[in-house]
């Protein structure tokens, strides 16, 4: 339902009255906020109630010239992006070392592996066989579904596609191989919740 | 021992020789790599060999400005250093997550506590709370003497200074309440030896 003032003028509420009143009944579609920002809220929530210590990886950044002025700060006048060697966030959950990757794909019939680096892969294996827990949270932008696959099964399907099988996972295969993550309020993106399952296996 | 050439210059191996002829004889002291080097180094052979999953965060950037140059790569033209808010280095080992930070001192009788901001203390208390195992590596550089610190010792010295105490750790007190890592060449700071006599207690 839309508000508008006496001259018609429609009601945008300020961010501080956004913050006092959260428009939960706009559902939890949440449409327009990217991935990262929802699972960055959602990770600072965890933080904040002692649930679980979960960063996001700065961006590797290949630094070639770096100014100095006076009596200000170091100003980087040329850098470059690397390819990160790694997963995007990892951390810690009841002594569990957690690491993973999100993606979000506008396709609606299935997730593109090209969404991975091969090091990523790589990576979430080395983790898995040092007793960490990896894992990808996949996003499906259009209908906003939102699952949590284990490396297992990532492992599958990437295998699937060297061996000469289809570059992606069909989404009757994400249902059917990872679990769907609840969305809500507070945490945005309740992935804790799935790994929780994973863990009492 | 120095090499000369005939003409009396001075024999200075190149890179490729030196991978193949490693300068052993010269001892583990090591003298003008970084102590971040050196874990890189560390690490990258905890990987190889499948010991443990570590790695260094990187630095984390403001970035203001980035071009888009046809045919070539995106360029960053205007970013700024942010303070970190964690620890630099971070991974799994035998399923337990570790999560440290490295400082070196050119002092000899004491560490200063200035080395560490307060947020990255809260970071190390929470992942220690969170079942994870944080510490600090402290190198004296004029000695080359490395210690590790587990955080509940890190903690006492933090707080005492936080209640009017000294600024800092003497050195009779780190090698009283930390452990020394063995220096060597591969890895050069065996740092997984001291974290294995920790979980055996």
């Amino acid at each position: 339902m839309a508000f508008h003032y006496p001259n018609g003028r429609k009601f945008i509420p300020r961010k501080s009255d956004q913050s006092v009143r959260p428009q939960i009944k706009a559902g939890f579609s949440n449409r327009g906020k990217t991935l990262e920002d929802d699972l960055n809220e959602t990770n600072s929530f965890y933080l904040a109630q002692g649930i679980a210590v979960v960063h996001k990886k700065p961006t590797p950044i290949q630094i070639v010239d770096v100014h100095y002025p006076k009596r200000s700060a170091a100003v980087i006048k040329e850098a470059y992006f690397k390819q990160a060697s790694t997963t995007d966030y990892n951390g810690v959950y009841k002594g569990h070392h957690l690491d993973f990757e999100a993606k979000e794909t506008q396709n609606t019939t299935s997730f593109p592996l090209k969404n991975f680096h091969e090091h990523q892969i790589v990576h979430m294996m080395n983790v898995t066989k040092q007793g960490g827990i990896a894992f990808v949270i996949i996003r499906f932008a259009v209908t906003d579904e939102i699952y949590l696959m284990n490396y297992p099964e990532i492992h599958f399907f990437w295998k699937r596609m060297q061996d000469g099988g289809r570059k992606s996972i069909t989404k009757e295969e994400v249902e059917a191989e990872s679990k769907r993550i609840p969305l809500g309020f507070q945490p945005r993106i309740d992935y804790i919740k799935v790994i929780d399952s994973i863990l009492s296996k």
